[in-house]
């Protein structure tokens, strides 16, 4: 789990009686490649069931934010968000697919998914 | 459920002894966001298969215009409108999808679906 | 069943050992609407596997176009143009999905299946 | 003119010695019909080359939101909104294109411009 | 002209002193062909610069609905449609742009315009 | 000119007192090459501003699949279809742009225009 | 099975202890239509698993083009071709589906399915 | 197995735990038909659940422009870019489809998948 | 101008005797708003006309991430983006278009040309 | 020019009394950076009005491919076909538009003209 992790805030599911699904796009994502100093963008898409709490807009955007001038590879990211999240919101179930741009002619796409033991 | 609900109208479902699905698209929601008082935009996709009653068209698009200047999050208009529908056309099953335009650079899309307990 | 359902024709299916699927794409599809008067359009997709039967695209054609000047719900249409159907072609399997132009800001599509008894 | 303008705000434009374009998409415009009472939706675009003043983005989103429950016809909020936006800039150039959303099967765009006289 | 252009009906233009462009696009159109009697089926572009009248939109949609049940020849409605607009709305500048679907694989599109004279 | 050019048909054109312009896409246009046997496929686009004539959209067919089994360069069809359209129609204006399928990677079109001289 | 099927050609599978998939896209397929004489065109997706043998793709074009001027209904076509492939390559599973450009304002598509018997 | 395969490179897996995936899509892949010795283009899509090893982006770059120059079917490509990428990284899941440009108007893609034996 | 100017590297232009266009497309401009403290994102279009020289395109990279964590206004950074490249390069023309993503649910597009004077 | 320019053959343009326009897209053009020796890849289109000659395209496709493994800037490719090109056609216009895919995150594309002096 990241440090910025912190920065997560949550509010309260108000249908938790009910399986229901949040989706969220964001294609504004860019963190530092470790080994080249260059910057990387992708999609990030979070997908998830919430059990008692919801992610908060805003401070998603804040944390996802903390990654902007750290290097780090792309499958160690999208292993870190999904665990920083599920620590966070203890979902029933996520999914994150993060879907990195084009370098050297080749673009690579990610994706981890999470299930609540029952 | 919400107050507008009743503005809902509905005919027979002249083939009840069939499954089938209606999917009405809705491009053109609005309502209000509860924090910032700003206008949110969205497209809402409702899907059911009908049970004793359909859901007449100009009666749903009048219930829709009822959030337009009301402040409420994306994940309770989501589950607001299932359950106001499910109320109104106890449908054999139904599904909402609501999928909301992006706000910093976010784009949130929540989905419900209800299944009649037999 | 309408009355001209009468204008189908059908000519033997040469391959009856196998279960094959054909689909039909009507984009000029055209009723009116029972309460306004309006006309409504749409796109008729009829996709079957065919038993003794296959359905004559002309005569399809004419068929759809005996709905040009005749008012009738959406709901309505895609269950009277399946019961046609069916009782013309006596299929293995048949579906038929009808996705009308936007009226109000809303669109609807329905679709419904047949499935023969065996 | 409409009353709203007072809301629109500006800020120096630091480059006054070059010709410039600047271009602002509106895709969330919503104002009401004057004849139906019913909510029109619609695209704004906004195109200009400033003179001594910019318009502030977040001041011209507030000034487009008091549209929100007027009613007021597509050709006339066009020319309005180039009316109060040209008294508030004094733009070298300005164009404003307004593309509603299709009603009753039919979609209107209207295009305005205006040259600064020298 | 057509008989039908009586259908027609305008409402003053509140900005005479512009030259200003309303675009509207009907996706709807229907005609029936003279030599085969099967319908046909296009999208229509009327473009023009007001001069002291605008077109109301919904008695357009009216009198393009006059054409539903009527044999006539592609470059033929475009012409006469193009005239009787002009007869009845007298514009600084007009275009039709008639786009018929594919008929024998192949798919026609005719356009005419009209300036007024000075 | 080719010897089919004898299957174009015209009608008279009824609104020879403005220029205005036909546009026809043949997406199934099919000839053979003439140094491999192997058959070309590509789309055709006539636009013409009629003089006195219009062609008959189902004698340009009956036309045009009379290159089906004739080997014939890119280059020369186009030209060839330029010379029997000019000299059946004696048009205004005309221009054919012939867009071919891919061949050993790569993509042809040709595009040839004819004036009528005055 | 038809008699240009002794057109295909063959090669030896070097992976026969794997399943895997073929996909062949045809987009220029071409008929006649055994009523009107026209000529029909379509697109052809072959897919297959292969057993012993793969197609060789010069000797499937040059086998398709055997039925550029033979007048035969899509339905039977797309059988025969299945026919003839499974016959000539004994393949482990195969799939064909043959969509058709659009007459008459209506688009067929015909799909076949195949399964070898273990 | 080719002889280039010593050229991919692996990093370790930190989160041999979870099942997850990851995609590389390399638009950029070229070889040379063994037959007529001319270039062939496609696109290479690699999917795969990593066991202990990741593949390295630029060796797996470097190890694909191996085949630049090399004469090798469709068919056989495919499989010996999975054999390699099995034998380097022991995937505990793996797919290789390969979509190759059209030649001759038809269009081949490969899929190859490799599931680890427990 | 920018410090970071200095960081573009050229080359020598080797067509000087001819008009030229080179256009580069960098869909990755991240900056960071000054107001808010937020990052914007966005495309930036580079065209011109070379002189003498030419920019060398990693050097370009790395002079538009000094903007990364920079605060500056959309007008600002585009303005200031045409004079350090015309002060690096004196081209012939050159044009700098940059799109930035919806904020607000609003796009904004600038754009700015130089043409030397001779 | 460069020595493989040898390879272009060319054939009589046989409408000589005509300007028309021929143009051929390349979307498989590759060669290899100078500097880092990897491979580039990228569109050619070469649009030109022949004058005696027209380009054969399989020794187009030949000449192209010439280029494969030769290490040259993308500015010099455009200039140096434009020079080949010009030598062996001596067409009365011509543009050669060199789209190459990104590279860091950014994409270039060359343009460069040539007109017959007269």
């Amino acid at each position: 789990m990241s440090e910025s992790k912190d920065q997560l805030e949550t509010f309260a599911n108000q249908f938790t009686d009910r399986d229901y699904q949040i989706e969220i796009v964001c294609p504004e994502f860019t963190s530092v490649c470790p080994r080249t100093g260059q910057p990387d963008f992708g999609t990030l898409t979070i997908t998830y069931t919430p059990g008692e709490l919801c992610v908060e807009l805003k401070s998603l955007k804040f944390y996802l934010q903390s990654f902007r001038n750290e290097g780090i590879f792309y499958e160690h990211i999208t292993n870190v968000i999904l665990d920083d999240l599920v620590g966070a919101l203890s979902p029933r179930w996520m999914k994150i697919e993060a879907a990195f741009n084009a370098r050297g002619g080749m673009t690579e796409t990610v994706s981890v998914q999470h299930t609540a033991s029952t």
